[in-house]
Parts: C-alpha cells; structure tokens; sequence
C-alpha cells in the first residue's frame, strides 16, 4: 500500500517511455489491444463478482450486469475508434496557383500523453480501474495510471491484472497501464503534479474532484482535469402529466431514487412541481412507496455514516418537514430511504437544500405558481440531468421553464427518469459546473476519448509519412472531411 | 473610456437575456445574421483601413488583406455552422424490445453562454473585435462582450459598429453584442470574474493570457478561458537539405522572420540544426539578408520598447552571440532585425534562452550532433508550431526527432514556414501548454466554434420539441451520425 516518489517515479518513466513508443502505433492496433483487454475482462470469472460483492455490498446481478456493461465500454470505443470517429479526420489540399499558394493541411486527433485515472466506489468496474476513463484514454492512445479506489482493492487489482494482459497481448508496452494501490491523498497529488501526467479522469465527490482541478491548474503547465462531480438531477413534474397517473409516477420516481441504495450519480435527488391536489395524491402515493422501501447496505461504512450525516444537514434546515421515510429499521451500513418537502420559497434562498446527499434521499420543492418553479429552475447548480415528466401540451405551456432548464443541465428527459446512463454516441454524461469541471467534454461514450486527444496539423507533410487516417488513399476507409466535404473517399490529386 | 462596474453590470445583463432569448433561434437564422455581420464588415470602406494604418502602423496592402481574412471568417464559419460541422449532431435510437428499453438519445451542441473576448494588437481585424474569437463564439450561439485592444480603439469602433448592425439586420436582440472601450484591467477582471459570462477567448502575451486563466479558475464556477498565447516557433534544419540550398533557405527564412516586422504569433523565432559547413553557409547566408533588412514601425511605441528589452534579454545571456543585425538605423518605434547564436548545451540549460522576444529577432542553436538537436527539441516548452526542412530521406533519417517535436507542438509543417495561418478545417491553431492555455482547442478555422459550445442530450424528447438538426426529418439535410453511421437521411422509424 500507498508506494513512495521514488516508485510512482518510475512508474511515470515507464509510462512516458510507453507514450514516446506506442504513439506511432497504428490505429489498428490500438483497436486490437482495446478489444484484447474487453477479452481479457469478459474471461474474468466468479471471483471478480465475489471479490466486488464483499467489497462493495452490490448485489450480484448488478455486478454482472455492470461487468457486462464495462467490457461493452471497452468494445465499442474501439469501434469508434475504427470508424475513425475518435480522430475527426480533416484535409484540405493545396492550391499552388493561389497568391500566395494555399498549402496542404490534414489534421486529426492525437494523444495527450499519460493519463491519471481516480475511479469511483459506486461502479466498482464501470467508473473505476477498467471503467471509462481508462477505456476512453486508451483509445485516445494514453497511458494509463490508475489510483485504485482504496473502497476496492482487491477488484481493482483484477480488473488491473487483466489489462495488463490484454496490453500485453496486444503488442504494447507494459508501461501503458500502471495500477496504485493507495489510500493516501499524497498518492494522488504526486500523481496529478507530476510533469508525465497530461490529464486527469476522475468521478466522485465534489471536493475530491476539486482538489484535483487546482492542483492540475497550479502546475507550471496546467493540465485539463475532467472531473465527473455531483448531482442532485432534478425531476420537474408538470401538471398535466402529475393529474393523470400520479401513483404510476410515484412509484416509478420511488424505483428510480432507491435503485442501487440510491447510489448513483444520476440518482434524481430533487422533485420540483407546483402545489395544489396532483401533488398531494403523488406525495400521498410516493409516502406509501417509501415507507414499504426496504433499507440495504451502501457501499461502505464511510458512505452510510456520510448518508446519514448529509441527511440530517438538510432535514434540520428551516421549513423542511420529513414526508415519508421507510418503516423498517436500518441496520448499521444500510441507507434508510427517505422523502423531505420545502416551499419553493425556503429553496430559492437556502443553497444547503441544494447539497448532494449521496443515498436513497428526495427533497420535494412545493412551488406555490409556475413563475416560482421556473424560479427555483433558474436558481439550481449545474446539474448532469433534469428530467420533465409532462404531456405535449404541458411542454408546450412550459417553454420558458424548459429553457431555463436546459441551461443547468447536460441531458434532459422527457417521462423518463436519469438512472441509467446508456453508453452511446449520443449520451452526454457531464453538465455545466458543479455536475461536471468541464461542461464541454463527457465521460460516457465514445465522444469521452475527446477528453484525452487534442487536434494536431501536418502542414505540406509527405504523404508517405503521414499517418494512415490522413494518407491520400485513405488506407483504413473512414469517413474524412475532404475540403469541407464528408467523404470516404481517397484524396484526388 | 473605462466603463464602471454598474455600466459593465447592465451590459452584461443584456447579454444573458440576449442569450436566454435567441438561444432557440434556428440554425438558419444563426447563419443569415453572421453572413449580414460579414457583409457589414466587408462594406466598412478606407475609413477602416485609414484607422487601422493610424493605430498600428500595418501598411494598407495588409490591412486589406487582413480585412478580407476577416470577412472570410465570418463566412467560412457561418459555412460550418450550416453544414452542421459545429453541431456534430448524433442520434441512437431507441428499443422498447431490450431489458431494460433502450432509451431514444439525441444530442448536438448548445452556446455556452455570454463570452468575453480580449483582441489582439498585432491583428486589429482578424485577431480582434470582429476576429475569429467573436466569430466563433456567434457560431457557436454565444452573445459576445469585446473588451476593446486599447491599441486600436477606433478600428475597434468602428468594427463593432459593423456587427452591431449586421446583428440587427439578422433579427438578434442587440445585447448579442456589446464593445467596451477600457484601457483597465479592472474592466477585464470585472467581466472574467461576472457569473454571466460563461467562456473567454483571449490572444495576446503569456503573462495576459495566465492572469484571465487564472481568474477563470478561481470563480465560485470556474469557466474556461482560451488564451492563445507566446510561442517560438523553431525551425528544424536538416542537413541533406541544408546542403541542397542554405542561400535559399536562408533568403526564405528571413522573409518569413522579418514579414510585418516579426509581429506575428507564428514568426520563426528559434532555429535548430547541427553543426557544420553546411549550417555555416546558412548563417553567412541569412547574415547578408538580415544586414540589408529594413528597420519598420512596430505596432506602438510599447511594443518597440519591449522588442528592445526582450532582444536585449536574450543576447546578454551566456553564451550568446549576435550574428547580425540591420545595418539602416532604427528610428524610434521601429524593430531592427537582429540574429544571435548559440550552442545548444548552453541552450538547454537555460530556459531565459526560449522567452519569446516578438518581432523581428532570430536565436539559432547550434547543436553538436542529432542526439544534441533531439534533446533541445525535447526541452522545449510548448509551441503553435514547428517546422522541418528536410529532403524525405533526412524526414525518414530523424524519426525520434520528428516524434519529440510533435509531442510539443500543435502544427508541424514540412519545407515551409509557419507565418500565414490558413483559415481552413484542418488548420490547428493552438498547442501545448504555454502555446495555448488548453490544446484541445484551435482559435482559427471552424473547429474554433467548438470553444464555445457543449454537448447537449435530449432523451425521449418528442420530436416536434427536438432542434431542427435533431428531427426525424433532417430538415437542415446535414450529416448527423445515425446509430453509429454517418449519413444524411432522416431517422427511419
């Protein structure tokens, strides 16, 4: 545990040794090396889900299930990869007739250089060692340096040993993925201070991840930190929708907010609506959901004892009243589901009622008119989700709101709730700040590998030199941006 | 001149709700307004040009050409925008059939918000009010602030002029667009530091361009602020081809240092190349070009003042010589080319030797062997370019070097000089850090718009409330990627 400078020295030397090296490589063999891990993950076995269960408490299907989605992650960012949209290839062919003569640029994307990776405890596989943030650096064709979680070593240590085999296996050098176990905080500063390190992937907690942006930004050359932080992700129910089915809706909301012990960063934390009778009947029909909602233990004993702590915070602040909690008891280490209300007004002056409370935890923001609602929209931190759960018609009516809320979030919903966050081109996992340090990147699918290229231009470079996604024949056949014109085709001299 | 807090207060106010408010405005008419901006400015006739020669002392030849690179902009990323290139629109689509149903996801970039742009003294058009930083930020759908260059504020007036009235013309609420004549960095640190402004674009010196970073930064909400700042941009000579033509070589290379008197962020500031006869000849060579120069105003007296001190800096270190300079005399305001030379062990050892003196001042370093060039290459700091002359025999013959200098760079170009910035896609402008405060990013070419926006996802959103780039239908008939393939038809259901 937490090795000393001297080690993660070397460690970072092999790594930038392994960036110098393997940053020719072709792209073809980056795509083997990454379905080569996605392999080598797949034939982990029943110790893996044992090893995660005990240290995690997740159940097993969930485990499974995010061992699944985790070797996806792995395949289909080599896909992209392969389809060449990571690199957003670019031409633009000379002119030699212009005044004066218009030189040959061909641009795409390339490394940064090493990467350092904190993994999260609520995805032990997803979000963690062999999670997105590595997946998504390794396509971008960087070294990797993970922190393990100190939550799960011994997962972490797995999931490690088999990316290990499948660089190997994948012709690469060892250096393109280092594992630390350590459960210091100067593990991680030597790590993000450290020259090698170009950029850094990090989900957890707010003040975890903005510890790790100023310290990448006070660094003689600043690096980006892309840091995946909190979120409440508000649910506004429209009344329209609300006066429909509010015992369809609050049963569905109840599902969303305790699924996995409420223990995901999508996890809709907050519910905005207008008072007046629907939302009497679905606070009515969500107290009956709480109550019957079973406690189950959280991730660890640290996360329970925070659960309960922040809890607390925001049911002792003015005007919050408890509405609903879950009727069994909780052992220690287990979340207890629990539903808070406020008047709109408390809300729009109280940021604390703002605060993540990691767990099974709603706060209902009773709004006295539309014009408070939209209000308390405008008032929110930036958040990963809002969901709207309305008709058309209430959607309509609400164009304002609607647009107030696009401001503060990254993804919006429409009769949809936030858990569940598919790994697809069109998935924008991050949000304005606080949700995410960079609003501009996400850190679920294939568009997460921009975070670790940057554009890069050959001006009248020799074709035969030019890497393969930019050479006149378009060796690997994907789409390019040929003077403007998306194309498949092979550069016409 | 230096607007109060309570003026910058209301003009910033205006740009939110500008924001807020044409936020929703289609594509279309995002493309129709700048195209009206650019004709705006295109019919700006020598009163423009006579303002522009007043404050900058740039000759009229180029301040027309520099208008019509202006122009160009406008239109080049208006082009973009109406491609779709800006949106990267992607669109998966979903499957009620799969456990859980996959959800129907569609995303495309969304403004930022107000941004705030700081111009360029040595581009009053291209680089400033109405440059590519403002262009890119209302493609991008962002209301724009200028702080006016105090080096030029009549040029600077009547530019924004020009875009105040192109974006009535285009049926935008004027807020899109305020100018601030300010000669205080309080007036910049005001508008850094406003919660409205969400990104800022700067060009200027490495210490303006960290202190706005830094401001951003320190925000309760930190933003991201692009500043393009110093760079060297070395020149790799090698020998094959240094034998081939070391007069010509030479003669080339002294009008690209000495083009608009060394004022460009790409002059060629730093030559690199081993030892010889064959470097010999060059240096004799580029003596008798530099000797016979002519000594030209600079910018303003401030900047000519600079050029002496930094010049000055530079060759009093150890170990410099000063090979030749301008034999006319230098009036005042006027920057007198001047070379200097030195080996490069003193070179790596002292990073004074690398401070970007700007204007028209060369240091050669001359290296004993490759293994010496490679190692300045790989001490150098972060540059805008770099370039190589070589035959492709000496290109294949240093691979490690040409490897070492991409790693520090963000254009690399072959047999040409890196004055001249085309405004194409493939072009990137920016690179590692200190180039660019973030090199994932260009400042020239429609990639630039990209600063500026997010990644938005609507899920399950109905299609009638969906963007026009985002509907079934395609109405803009622009390139969306459709479950992972790139293509111009609409989604079929």
């Amino acid at each position: 545990m937490n090795p000393g400078k001297d080690e993660i020295e070397m460690i970072l030397q092999a790594s930038q040794e392994a960036f110098m090296e393997s940053k020719s490589y072709s792209i073809g063999k980056r795509v083997a090396m990454m379905r080569a891990i996605a392999a080598e993950i797949e034939a982990l076995g029943p110790e893996l889900i044992e090893a995660a269960g005990a240290e995690s408490n997740l159940p097993e299907g969930r485990l499974t299930g995010e061992k699944g989605r985790t070797v996806f992650q792995w395949r289909s960012y080599a896909d992209a990869l392969e389809r060449g949209d990571a690199l957003d290839a670019s031409i633009d062919t000379a002119n030699a007739d212009r005044t004066p003569p218009k030189p040959d640029l061909r641009k795409t994307s390339i490394p940064l250089g090493p990467v350092a990776v904190f993994g999260a405890s609520n995805f032990p596989f997803a979000f963690s060692t062999a999670g997105g943030d590595t997946a998504s650096a390794f396509a971008a064709g960087c070294p990797v340096v993970v922190k393990a979680h100190p939550g799960h070593p011994k997962t972490s240590t797995l999931m490690a040993e088999a990316i290990l085999k499948g660089v190997e296996k994948g012709g690469y050098p060892k250096g393109m993925f280092a594992h630390l176990l350590s459960n210091s905080y100067e593990t991680g500063q030597l790590l993000v201070t450290h020259p090698v390190i170009k950029a850094v992937g990090f989900t957890g907690s707010y003040q975890g991840g903005m510890a790790l942006v100023e310290l990448g930004n006070n660094r003689p050359d600043p690096i980006p930190v892309f840091a995946e932080m909190g979120s409440i992700n508000p649910v506004f129910l429209l009344s329209e929708k609300l006066k429909q089915d509010p015992e369809g809706l609050a049963s569905a909301y109840a599902g969303s907010l305790t699924l996995g012990v409420g223990q995901f960063c999508t996890n809709p934390g907050l519910v905005v609506a207008v008072d007046g009778p629907e939302l009497t009947s679905f606070v009515a029909a969500l107290t009956i959901q709480i109550q019957g909602s079973v406690p189950a233990p959280m991730l660890n004993e640290g996360i329970a004892k925070n659960y309960l702590h922040n809890k607390e915070l925001v049911t002792s602040q003015d005007g919050v009243e408890v509405v609903a909690e879950a009727t069994s008891e909780a052992a220690q280490g287990q979340g207890k589901p629990l539903v808070a209300r406020v008047m709109g007004a408390e809300f729009l002056h109280n940021d604390h009622l703002q605060e993540e409370v990691f767990g099974p935890f709603a706060l209902i923001v009773s709004c006295k008119d539309n014009a408070e609602m939209e209000q308390v929209a405008s008032r929110l931190k930036g958040q990963l989700t809002s969901s709207l759960f309305g008709t058309e018609t209430d959607l309509s009516a609400h164009e304002k709101l609607v647009s107030q809320i696009q401001v503060k979030c990254g993804r919006i919903l429409f009769n949809n709730f936030p858990t569940g966050v598919e790994v697809v081109k069109s998935m924008h996992h991050g949000g304005p700040f606080p949700a995410a340090s960079d609003s501009r990147f996400t850190s679920v699918g294939a568009d997460a590998i921009k975070r670790f290229t940057r554009p890069f231009s050959y001006q009248n470079w020799p074709d035969s030199l030019l890497p393969e996604e930019l050479k006149d024949a378009n060796p690997l056949g994907i789409f390019r941006t040929i003077n403007n014109e998306r194309t498949q085709s092979p550069v016409k001299r």
